[in-house]
């Protein structure tokens, strides 16, 4: 039986299974055994296998992968110390978040308008990481410093933060639906650099201020946070960066260099 | 700071608050307190404020409500004896459910595509009920035929049963950004007669049945069943029903006349 009343416009196939595998769900201190289990759950029902989790804690984490019924990607999560770790080679890291309680640092892109970034991520054959926040307080603003961008789910401001389970599942369900059918959103077309290889980047940087004695030493957090959320800025593809880190090794080289 | 690329498509308004209290989330029997819970949440998170609970188990009912942190909807949740009495008032009731273990009786709506009916139900002034089913089996055939349409998730045909609370928070953001945006389906303009005068006139025409010895009781049941499908499936307005209700009224009183 159909419904003459509507007309498709959606063909009910999910995101292709070489694009779901690009994409790296990740965990930053999940607490309650039940939310991990949750967020696994989500991502077997739209298809999604790949996650990571980031400084878990043990009792909790075990916990979970123990759990009767738990997904078989729980088995299979990788477990990260940092996130710079678990996002090394993601070409675009999506954080996730409110913006009730903080204003961002990097572009804010609501949920319904992420599906053509995504789109275009995936047809430059890049890698996605889409990062969830502990249960408490989110994302701090230093794990945010790693994302390319702040996806946000526009929620009703008088009940604005979402259950991690709940928002995990939102979050899939729009990437899996959305982002086959979605029009690739106009972006340079050469692969982005991966998340480790400007951290390495960064690291030379911050060597280099350190000898010409740029700032002084009560200053190299802030300075570090500020390069980390620029070069992410900034776009730089692989090819860019290589460079970089070829002209910046020679400045570092020369610098350290004995004087006469 | 603001992604240059990103063209905006989404206004970031949730539903209208008019059209969002026409919309009645509706839990047939549910079972887990931490699901109920968590269907609330999902409610208050994208603005959403009207629950009615079927026949719920009354302990976990009460386990639910008095949850710390419930929300304040929880408390003002109707509760029903019957899918009949919690739908009485609404004239589009949308299913939910999977079809990977059944054969739908009424028109299937893959989520993505559900924002236009509720556009052009709100549209008429209608008022919409979503309904969720048990956590172990979903909603029975029975359940379904007070429906007019089943609305489906688009899952991994491996692990296509979702979790409650997740169900109705990827539904819930659907309705809630979608249904303000979509371009009305195109549908009769005349608002469709209320789930409750259904009943009415389908409980007369079975009075006529039985008057006229229509068929063995033996058929009841199954009579009973696509009489309530076939009524949804016509889309009658309110001035179809009271028509219909007046003659089949008159027949049935010519029927049950004392022979001479």
């Amino acid at each position: 039986m159909h419904n003459r009343h509507i007309k498709p416009i959606y063909n009910r196939s999910l995101l292709p299974p070489d694009q779901r595998d690009r994409l790296d769900v990740v965990l930053v201190s999940p607490r309650n055994p039940l939310n991990i289990g949750a967020v696994a759950r989500g991502m077997a029902n739209f298809g999604f296998v790949r996650l990571r989790v980031v400084a878990p804690f043990a009792e909790h984490w075990r916990e979970a992968r123990s759990a009767v019924g738990a997904p078989e990607l729980l088995a299979n999560a990788a477990e990260c110390a940092t996130l710079a770790e678990a996002v090394a080679a993601c070409t675009l890291v999506v954080g996730t978040g409110t913006l009730t309680y903080r204003k961002a640092e990097q572009p804010v892109v609501p949920l319904p308008e992420l599906a053509p970034l995504l789109a275009a991520e995936f047809a430059r054959g890049g890698r996605v990481a889409l990062v969830f926040g502990p249960e408490k307080h989110g994302l701090t603003r230093d794990d945010l410093s790693y994302c390319n961008v702040l996806v946000e789910i526009p929620t009703d401001v008088r009940q604005p933060s979402m259950n991690l389970g709940q928002a995990a599942a939102v979050c899939l369900y729009e990437v899996a639906v959305r982002s086959a059918q979605a029009e690739p959103a106009a972006q340079p077309a050469s692969s982005t650099a991966p998340s480790g290889s400007l951290d390495r980047l960064a690291e030379l940087i911050e060597q280099i201020m350190s000898a010409a004695e740029y700032s002084p030493a009560s200053m190299q957090a802030a300075n570090r946070h500020d390069l980390r959320l620029l070069l992410r800025r900034l776009h730089l593809d692989a090819h860019d960066t290589r460079r970089a880190m070829g002209f910046f090794r020679r400045v570092l080289r020369r610098l350290m260099r004995p004087r006469p």
